[in-house]
């Protein structure tokens, strides 16, 4: 299975995305700064991933500190912790899995500091085992909105390497494909990082699902002329009321599937939903260097230092969403989140 | 004044505009193979210019033919007319100025040979004066549309580099920036051949109108963010019914005007109009290869030769478009061209 972290033989090891398709390297992780300027640089991505990541993150940048008292240990949390949290701040997955290893460590304040450290190490194995069924769980649900012969369009990267486990939106995919469902995929490529182009595309290719892949502007007229069945894509914070930010372009996707009449759907663990977020207004869009867009793979494409911008996310708002697939289920619009 | 196109001292020039912004470059136009090979690659691009660079074509092709007799002239003439006529299929004014150089020299049969190329200069030269003629006209025209201040957010490039003249969409925004309108243009990049990064933002630095660059996928982003007034776009083919064929792209983005209340505007010159198509259902839309998906600025972002597809327009229904800024006033919907 494609995987985005591994735990092996006590070290850790992320897979450097930003070089896939082209090259697979893994790179090993020794403290929490060198994954949070992996967060940073997106070398790891994916809402769910990230969760993960940060999780053992904060582990790993604990490993120093196991000889301190308890109250230094804890201090060292804090300061990790933020540090992690402050790295990218759309994602909920991210300040989800630090707040639970943080009440983990909380729960532990009797025990030694090394025991406090190892219960910490299990805590992210557990976040990382959980997401991996999260997904198969997502995938099983999402099978009640694919037909049997289906041609779904979907956006950025939500497979295995955005993931624990098979993925949110692709992992849907992939199941259907897997069990033996008729399934044809359109690719957007998703600039300006290409998280399309280059991970969705290469997954679906390891999976030897059919797909084409169409610059994110071929959207409107691929549903036009290609009878697209279903949209279905990931999300990055789905508020109380549903209103969802996922990566730029999903809503102006969402926009166009309701013009043509085609169902839009959010896969996502339910980790990614935050009812402290009452709508989609109340969401931080993270906002990226105009240079992603000015330029590609490190060639510049426009003029130098022309304006540019270059948020990472954009909301949905609920109206525009037929359903969101969790693990515990598909959620139906109106969204009430608790 | 930007322009893709020269005749000077008796030589054809063309910008190859696949440098830009890199690059200046004149490429001198020898013969008709070499300007339909210049249009097919699309270093000289844009509905009006390829109009006026399939007429120049005509002529340099036939410089070899002058000796020839009135009958083999004419045959020579229709061979290089097809040859031209079949670079690319969208663009009704590549045909539109073929069929006007051949009604001409019909016209010009009791004349020597050479009295008849010379006339097919001349003509070329007219098409090539008129449409700068228009671009003013449509400049003018437009502004009754533009407010004093005014955010607008437009697709590919349809300025300088794409007309004899100003522009269409492009000339609009400059004509209103020139005459003193505080003018502010997100510009789409327009993938995956980047005319708008490349070109459009070129020629806005050039005419020192304020814009900033945006991936076509944030435009529904901005729209939502940024109060966008409205959106002028070009064509490349118009329908009897209004329905418009132009960049990739245009349909996704007259959508998201739609979904949010924002007026979309197509500027042409009335040689884009063509009352022999009826609906866009009628219009043939380029495909190209997917490679121009697969890669970007030459290098490689999918896996290497994964299906990929590159239509190069779209078609925007009719219903969609709130007027059709034209050289002889603003159509409204509903649109019935004759």
């Amino acid at each position: 299975m494609i995987k985005p972290l591994f735990w092996e033989n006590n070290r850790l090891y992320i897979v450097d995305q930003t070089r896939l398709p082209q090259e697979y390297r893994r790179i090993e992780i020794h403290d929490h700064l060198q994954m949070a300027d992996a967060i940073k640089r997106l070398a790891i991505r994916g809402a769910p991933a990230i969760g993960i990541a940060a999780a053992f993150g904060l582990v790993m940048g604990l490993k120093a500190s196991v000889h301190l008292s308890v109250d230094q240990f804890f201090s060292e949390l804090a300061k990790i912790s933020s540090i992690l949290q402050n790295t990218r701040p759309t994602a909920v997955n991210l300040a989800w899995s630090l707040q639970r290893m943080r009440q983990l460590a909380c729960s532990q304040k009797h025990q030694t500091v090394p025991q406090i450290w190892e219960r910490l190490l299990s805590e992210a194995q557990s976040i990382h085992r959980e997401d991996i069924e999260m997904c198969v769980r997502i995938g099983q649900y999402g099978q009640s909105i694919v037909p049997e012969k289906a041609t779904i369009l979907t956006h950025c990267n939500t497979g295995g390497l955005a993931t624990g486990g098979l993925g949110t939106a692709l992992g849907v995919i992939i199941t259907a494909h897997q069990t033996g469902k008729k399934i044809n995929v359109y690719v957007d490529e998703t600039r300006p990082l290409l998280q399309g182009a280059r991970l969705t595309a290469w997954e679906l290719t390891e999976e030897k699902v059919p797909f084409t892949l169409i610059s994110d502007n071929m959207a409107a007229y691929v549903m036009t002329t290609k009878n697209v069945d279903l949209v279905i894509v990931g999300a990055d914070r789905i508020a109380a009321n549903g209103d969802t930010a996922n990566k730029i372009g999903t809503f102006g996707l969402a926009v166009s599937a309701r013009y043509h009449g085609i169902p839009f759907y959010i896969a996502a663990p339910s980790s990614t939903i935050d009812p402290a977020t009452p709508t989609g207004q109340a969401i931080v869009i993270e906002e990226r260097d105009g240079q992603e867009v000015r330029s590609l793979a490190g060639r510049q494409v426009a003029p130098e230092n022309c304006p540019a911008i270059s948020p990472a996310f954009d909301v949905t708002p609920a109206e525009l969403i037929q359903g969101i697939i969790t693990e515990n289920g598909i959620f139906k619009n109106p969204y009430h989140f608790l």
